[in-house]
């Protein structure tokens, strides 16, 4: 969801993959088909590069990435071959292959266990879309003279993608209310970056508006309200207002410092996924970026990432930031993922060989990401961060990594920082709960909130049958906090935050009372965050929270919250 | 593996899976093949049924039940009738039918999370054995004379059945050496309490064998030599010697108190997973059942045992234990069993709805087992024990189940006792982390350190991958078994350890050290705990592991265990 209001008439589009025709052709027809498949892969791919090329200087920045992305995976030559074997083999027409293999390939994706890889399965969908569409020779965008009169209007689509959203973007269109999606699906994402109202992964609203219905998009709350009574209209009319009153001023914030009332300085970094996102990161006023993920640069590929390729990236975010710290985390997968075709599936994969674990078994892969990460390290102050660490081994075997990959660099007189700072992902509970001794070994920790509360409450929030259980504010995770930044103070060391609790402004005065003093969220979180800081006490703070810490005592996150 | 040494000859035996014949055969031999399937089965049942009717008096307590198990899964229908239908629509012969079905089977049960109910995978191979025997008309049994002279044997196979292994025992039979089985398959289980030295799960050792070849078996360390050189051979019957009276010894112990040198008394309790076994616990000189796994009830059946059942079960414990406590665990299954047909397979089914949470979902299964154990309460002291707790919330729904499930029962005018213990397994990092409100609640907790060490290291034991990250000693471990037995104290809750850490004398220095005075383990292991308590220190080693606690080292194991 990207929050905000839009009030405005739907129009419902069309959903090709729902829609084609599936026949099968003649033997004689085959080669035609062929050549007509062959054609519209083409030509979708032209259209995504000449999208990139004419990119208006307003669009988010990480939308040519997001371009990239989707051209890589309509270049899968697995994408093309399986599908045109559909024609040969089964004579399928052009359509069906198409969305037989689109099928496939997005449902390996949402086998995934990562949440961000598995929204990657949207973006197979997405892709496959665009070239449905050539194949049926129709347009992605409904036409706005559908619906008679000149009120704005709200698209109501199966799935929509990145470069459609921009494209509809202006004009009559205000906000979008989708099928599909996620909460770190590129189309939510873009819709954040762009402060474009959207509610993604409402199931079946194209089945329940019609064109011309009046609806109330809540992107706050994920509330599409269809054919409001006018009192409610006047209700979201009011709040609509309110709401673009808030960000005015809260834009105001941005060069403002992050120091709550007496005067505890805070510090506020970013998170990213997209290298171009750093941009987005330093208009949101962020101090450097706390978290950014590497996986970007290993999807939609059949590949590893070359050292030469990471180390562009890892160095463009460093020039953007412009001497600002840039903490890049290692790679953050595990063995269940298609990188190296290894089809281990794990009965547990959340309890198996992820992050640092499947890294150090995977030596060649690591060195070459820490060669990328010490050579970017000449251009600009950068923190290596490595995931899910359990077992100080795994520190020490990542400092040796870390030495070979130096002396690589310098039998190669290749340049890198004579110092770059080490740190670890707090999100295993052994780790924080034995935190001590990684507080000595490593220069700094960040808290991956999410992971955190997944172990220690034994759940798996992706799990319908159990994600109520799931809960940020039990007593065992704020202490898990309180313990892990106490730890972090003792021994001299930054302790920060980069899980979604971070990013959460309802929680800012909670992290404040346990103590924290570095947050890193998503860059349109960040000035809401900062404002908090600017309203609170911290120490009056501290000393609510270790109360109710002391008996292990559910916190009353209202009455914390009173000004 | 059970524990001992055995030293003799090889006598491999076939495995009938693997080596009978597959054909089709002709439409018309169709009605004789499916009466010759059906023969089959009713004889390896009757066979079944015989044995367990002349079971000898020294028969482990628990063969019964097995053998029931195994009748059970026989005479499941869906074997039967998937194996004729092979017969019918792909004419199959019998053997081939049955060895596909039941290949089917196992592999449903290999799919399973919890280890107990993956073994029972085991089960069904060994039933499918037992019906091709009698189809092939070969016996499961090898002959002694295939090996010359009056060397003892050892028993190299695929698998073999715990019905087999006693006919086995006795005269040259010595020892078993299998390809299949796990530590907690009932083969090891049988042979654990026969006090046969076994070595189960060596993968191809059948291949790697041949008959009179001399074998050395280690059932300690799970070692199995193959023609040893006379040094070696002189070696192990100088430790089989020395074994064979260090148990005399300890049946010494049987009746003495488990006090610690400095006078402070421990609590030793039996986890039995049959209620046959309670004879077995009694034996050991258990002071009560700490840990009844219910499980056992409810598998190799295709409906829910009904209250009677149950009550039965409950109550033969309580008869046997004779004014003793017995702990009774609620159901501690997941939604990945096959139990009820819920066919939902979670990602991470150990981060999903299992245990506590699998019950509070299926209202009247929880109140069928809740009224079960408490109409047996009314036979001798119960506490129940509820697995997998995380929130305040699962205690308040259980207590909230058991007043209900009273009122059912007085308005039936049925029994049951006045109080009744309600204890949670603490195995969940949250609860541990934040256990001093639980500690007020309950009545007592019950450490399971196995699922504890997976969650708190976020590693699945399971997986080979990661299994050597899996590690009892982590500092975060340690620290979270003190603090829960430290708020026990406070709370004057007893506290218990009933995972496997409970029950290796290797780590009994340590829990005292941590201040546990409550033990529970497999009544095979209670002996040697008890002779390392009554030889500790218990004041002194409280001293020595809270230095090493205070600052999250790891403990050092030798010298804590020097006396």
């Amino acid at each position: 969801m990207a929050r905000g209001y839009a009030i405005g008439r739907a129009v419902v589009m069309g959903a090709a993959a729902l829609e084609v025709a599936h026949y099968r052709i003649a033997p004689e027809e085959v080669p035609a088909e062929r050549d007509r498949l062959t054609a519209a892969l083409q030509k979708a791919q032209d259209d995504l590069l000449q999208m990139a090329d004419t990119l208006p200087d307003d669009a988010p920045r990480e939308l040519g990435a997001m371009l990239n992305v989707h051209r890589l995976l309509l270049g899968d030559p697995l994408l093309a071959q399986q599908a045109l074997a559909l024609i040969d083999e089964r004579h399928y027409n052009a359509e069906w292959a198409l969305a037989t293999q689109g099928q496939l390939l997005g449902e390996q994706f949402d086998a995934m266990e990562d949440e961000y890889l598995r929204e990657r399965g949207g973006d197979v969908r997405q892709v496959i879309e665009r070239v449905l569409h050539v194949l049926v020779g129709t347009s992605a965008i409904p036409d706005p003279s559908r619906v008679d009169g000149n009120d704005p209007l709200v698209v109501v689509a199966h799935d929509i993608s990145p470069a459609d959203m921009l494209r509809l973007r202006g004009g009559r269109f205000l906000a979008f209310v989708t099928d599909l999606g996620g909460a770190t699906s590129h189309t939510a994402i873009v819709a954040r970056s762009m402060g474009v109202p959207a509610v993604v992964a409402l199931g079946h609203v194209r089945e329940l508006v019609r064109d011309g219905d009046m609806l109330i998009v809540d992107g706050g709350t994920g509330a599409v309200i269809v054919n409001p009574s006018p009192a409610i209209l006047k209700e979201y009319r009011q709040r609509q207002y309110a709401y673009a009153e808030e960000r005015a001023e809260l834009a105001l914030l941005r060069d403002e410092p992050a120091v709550t009332l007496d005067g505890i300085g805070v510090t506020l970094h970013a998170n990213i996924e997209l290298p171009e996102e750093a941009e987005l990161a330093l208009a949101s006023g962020a101090e450097g970026i706390g978290l950014f993920r590497s996986e970007f640069l290993f999807m939609g590929r059949r590949h590893l990432p070359g050292e030469e390729e990471q180390y562009q990236a890892y160095t463009s975010v460093l020039r953007v930031m412009a001497g600002r710290p840039v903490t890049i985390r290692t790679l953050d997968i595990g063995a269940d993922k298609t990188l190296d075709d290894e089809a281990t599936v794990a009965i547990n994969p959340a309890l198996g060989q992820r992050a640092i674990r499947y890294c150090l078994a995977r030596p060649e892969m690591f060195a070459t990401q820490l060669r990328a990460i010490l050579r970017a390290s000449a251009h600009g102050p950068v923190r290596i961060l490595i995931p899910m660490v359990s077992h100080m081994q795994e520190v020490v075997a990542t400092r040796q990594a870390l030495d070979a990959a130096r002396l690589e660099l310098d039998a190669r007189g290749q340049a890198y920082a004579p110092h770059i700072e080490l740190g670890a992902m707090v999100e295993v509970p052994a780790i924080a709960i034995a935190i001590e001794p990684f507080a000595q070994a490593l220069d700094f920790l960040s808290i991956g909130t999410n992971d955190l509360i997944q172990y220690t409450l034994a759940i798996d929030r992706g799990d319908v049958q159990v994600a109520s259980l799931y809960d940020a504010l039990h007593p065992a995770i704020l202490r898990l906090l309180a313990h892990t930044i106490n730890a972090g103070e003792r021994a001299g060391k930054p302790v920060a935050v980069c899980g979604e609790m971070a990013g959460d402004a309802q929680l800012t005065r909670l992290l404040l009372g346990l103590g924290l003093t570095e947050f890193s969220m998503h860059p349109q979180q960040l000035l809401d965050v900062k404002r908090e800081i600017r309203r609170a006490h911290s120490n009056a703070l501290r000393v609510k929270v270790a109360s109710v810490l002391n008996r292990a005592l559910p916190v009353d996150l209202e009455t914390l919250n009173q000004p």
